[in-house]
């Protein structure tokens, strides 16, 4: 499905017809070297995109690839245009959801393939034609504006999983039993696939900023290869806080499970002192002296009681109790 | 065995006797640079490949490798043909079945030596020859196919891990009494044995990807050194998810025992309370005015019933019990 | 907010007007090459920066970048200057605090855009201008100035840190039950945030100290770059070593666990054993000859009181109390 | 010792006098490019290495190195000769044995020192001269075959350490209780000596495979650096296993010890039953109707039995017994 | 405190004054290019240092390195002359103890600038004089003898903390319970600050053998690299073997519990036994037949003793005691 389509001549839209068959006539009507034709798709089917990859003439693998989404991310050089696929991340309830932007950049035109949910291009557009003077630079400004805006997205799920982290933290050392791991291990998985969407992009990007690209553009792209290291550093550095929380998870656990055990320890020698005495005047020979006292029974009792209570204090004080 | 053996003339099948005596003969009637033949062995012994590798005239240590199976996947390049040995891997109920394919590339031939079960060889030729375009390019088409069927395959496996890797993660965190470590370690063996039947041949596709083929096959095995990345990359997350799992398991173990010994220690107090009380009203003293009460029996049945049935909705509500 | 704002002729200074508009003037007025003009801003709005920025003639991009605090650390290098961002660490009670220094390095200037508490620009100014020899070299002697005074304080917070780590050991390793993991945990992090203070330094320095800039100012560079380094290796160990505590302290509580289990097994022992005796004459058999003995009762009790004796001391002597 | 001492004209044995006197003057009558010398050393004393080292105008440095065993694997290459130090390895018992074998290698001789037990070369040079053929590619064919023969007993190597992997395998998932960790230890600690014998090799005979030698002999030195990469490989496959191995053996204790504790509590449970019962029963109150019935007794017992019996069986349906 | 200070011609040793200002005059007297003098410095103050630094022209940084100890290993090179600083490692009862060595190497000179305790730089010295042939080859003779000495004092290091690992994996795998965790923590450290004392080394020693300095030194340097690569993968196998150890011990640790739990659970049955039976013939039930057998007593008596005997040879077969 065609969403947009226009030509910017000079960075200002002219919008023309959706059709297929006329973005090639529109194509061949740019002389400035710098105007292009924006064309957005969603999910196209392989006819729809096959008819306007001819007037392209886009490399046959590259239009396979943008068909199907849950592509590795990745930059290519063909001969005459270079393909881009990108996946874009949102970040809902420890879950991550990615999408995915296939775009094609050439002398004149950027075409952009969006699957799955997420990010809004018709959004990203708005706000790169209000810049003109940034579009005057040609496609690969729209190029430009496209990535920054996916990238700025990963900062903000980069921010998310970091807030994410910090729960899990205060769970593990709160004083209640908590049953953190699952929880770790789920923030494992989204960080594991977030680093999947982010590492195969940082090396293309680096190369745009030192070289492949027209030395004017390069800072921009600079700038998106330092929020990407940035991304990728976050990532990391939340990938090894985890495994140290789990670590200090396991450390609490046996923590826990040692005062358990003295809670054990204690209440069995509490209820054993009633048994012990109680049994022994429990027996039945002849002569026990203490059993014919008028107090004898009330005096047993104050004992078991006094031992207990003092047992108790005891093992209160130790920390065992 | 010789299964099959054709000559492809712009593309087009052209079939030609077995034996490996016509094989010369074929070779030298092939005047056209993209013009080859193509056969295929399966097991063969000795005798029957040295037979073959005469005419084609390979090398002696190339021909010794595809003798035996279990080669370390490689690709190597002799003076005048590539030599390359490849692992099929399919995967059924945890278990990683490797088979081998070798592959002798020259300009007018492409040998390929199967050993052990998996990859059918025949279907990929079928879908091959359906596709005289591609074919048209020569021997390398030839290898691209049978080399992009068996990264097919890969990423099929791949698929399967992570679904096994869900499994796991499952019974991990279910609420059952689960025993998943060697299941976990299982699956650490086989993504260990499927890493070591990528890893090896990334780096060289890499380079007929970045240079050392025709440039026009050049994109072909972009796309598979992309598809062994994408399949590295799962490897990967595979392999880091398996050892989460396994530390979460370890977590697991550990609530539970703790789970165990606090029903422990709760089941004990219930235990202790009627042996306690019931040990006192067993005392032989002679003066124990309870003793000779008429309700004595049941009122003290009653205390012990009170008293653990308190204990034990204290402990039902601590999660104790 | 302009802090300082001063004119360096052969490394004297020179105060000037700290308006915006006379520092364009000022920037005129310089003809020797290692002549500069030295800014020192805080905190400044995107006004106050913008109206600095027109007559140095800095980079949008990089002015973005010095408006906003907690940039990645990074180097980088425009038309015709230089923009740096650098981390200022301050340590206190187990907690990382930063703030933020960046840099413009001109041929003629030197703009410090300090963000966040923390370091003194102030004093180091005061001291560089104390050594006009230094300064004499130009707006670099100046960046070397304000980043090796950073750099110093990265190694003071190495040594606390260290500290810190010794202190845990001392923790994990006492007699006292210590529940450690949460501060592990905790210096873990710092030495996280620490490490992506530094780490990205390291490499644009680097660079600097081999041949980016003039040589006369190498050797300087190369002691920056060797405090990095020093900086660096120590957080690794200490990394390191908080890995290695926290599995310490995992197996010093299994001990505990273990000593634990033991005194409870030793003390259902001593319980166990008067309960035993007094329960078997405690039996109502009609013909039991000890109960009608006079030393019956007497004897028994010595009997209990010399088995949980012996008990006590084997169990003592084998350390399991 | 000389062992053995023979020169090679076109690949063809003739056997010279062992006297290091006389290996001056063989030198001196080789005059094909390809003829040489080979001379097999057994733990020479200094004197001994000093005067063959002298004709051959060995590096004393190289000398050296060849006269202590236990030196680090490498090789070096001086101006007229190349020196090679190789750690044989035979496996027993889950116990490395290694010994060394140093080789200097001229444009025609071979000498070979050996230290320790193990690798028999008389065997090696045995199966080199039945291949006349490839001798007369001179002394590096004589170099291939022993270094050939080393790396093959790597082969055999990793395939016994991977069999006793299997092994402990089989036992930390077996049913039995087991104490795996030593062994588990002991292969790791083989696995390290290992790897440290295989290692440091791996980059120079890559070296000479792809250009350091002549190049039709380069395709068995790339055999030689491929078997290398093999035995590499599974190094590190084991040493993986071998971790993870130890991992599931943890998780398996504490399983177990969870089943133990579980019994525990079950059997405190079927002993708490009787013992509360009988002492409720014990109770010295005067009006207990149920101690008056004449089948209180039995029916007493048979509740006991009962609800040890029913406890029992739920015990046993939810696998805590 | 200047130790030593001698001229060397031809390498043989002439003493010369050990005034600074001597110094000067002597190194303006030696005009054959292998000729040098060698000066060596103990802990000098700065004006000491400085006094001597002026004559040989050293750059103010290097001498500020060389004056506090605790500096990173490193090499450097300055425009006239080279800088070095080396740790010396001695060890003593599982403590490492450094000190450092600073060296400066020009044509005419070396100087060395000890640091801390450990090394005797006069026996090297001595030794070194023995040898006039080597000391022929200028100051980097001498400055090769230094080094060489402090590199197999590591090596004699790394042998030390092998046997300490081996002592440590006997107590771990010893039958006594042993608490180990806090000896394998304090050699990780050591190993920790050694690897620190050696890897910055690596590299530039490295450089030394393969180019930067004259051909005729380079087995030498070679040499040194190659002890120093034996030292870090011995320094590596020691942390992996510590970090197995740990493992191992946590699992020795589970296993000990594992036992005391079914010795515990073991107890409690033999106590039950005679417990539950007492507890039964303890009931006040006016029909029960065996009270008034006349061997009743003694019949219960037996069948609790071979109730635990029974149990307790169960048990025992079983290993729980």
């Amino acid at each position: 499905m065609i969403i947009d389509c226009a030509i910017y001549r000079h960075g200002i839209r002219e919008t023309t017809p959706h059709e297929p068959d006329a973005i090639g006539e529109a194509l061949a009507s740019l002389d400035d070297p710098l105007d292009f034709i924006w064309i957005g798709l969603f999910e196209p089917d392989q006819d729809e995109l096959a008819r306007i990859a001819e007037p392209l003439s886009l490399h046959p693998l590259a239009v396979e690839d943008a068909l199907e989404a849950h592509q590795r991310p990745k930059v290519e050089r063909y001969s005459d245009h270079l393909f881009m696929s990108i996946r874009t991340i949102t970040y809902d309830d420890d879950q991550i959801e990615t999408g995915e932007i296939n775009l094609f950049l050439g002398q004149h035109f950027l075409l952009t393939v969006r699957h799955g949910p997420g990010h809004d291009l018709r959004e990203v557009r708005r706000r790169a034609e209000a810049n003109v003077k940034e579009l005057e630079h040609g496609a690969i400004a729209a190029l430009y504006s496209v990535v920054d805006s996916i990238v700025d997205e990963y900062e903000d799920v980069t921010l998310e999983l970091e807030n994410d982290v910090q729960e899990v933290e205060a769970s593990v050392f709160s004083h209640e039993r908590t049953s953190d791991s699952s929880r770790i291990y789920l923030l494992k998985r989204e960080t594991l696939e977030f680093r999947r969407a982010v590492t195969p992009l940082r090396e293309p990007i680096h190369r745009f900023a030192v070289g492949a690209m027209p030395e004017e553009t390069q800072p921009y792209f600079r700038d998106i290869a330092d929020h990407l290291a940035r991304v990728a550093e976050s990532i990391d550095a939340t990938d090894k806080l985890l495994d140290n929380a789990l670590s200090a998870h396991l450390a609490q656990l046996s923590i826990q499970q040692n005062d358990d055990m003295r809670k054990l320890a204690a209440g069995a020698a509490l209820f054993g002192i009633p048994t012990a005495i109680a049994g022994i005047y429990g027996m039945n020979f002849e002569h026990m002296p203490e059993l014919s006292w008028t107090f004898g029974y009330p005096l047993c009792i104050v004992l078991i009681a006094a031992l207990c209570f003092y047992t108790y204090t005891r093992f209160k004080k130790s920390g065992w109790l």
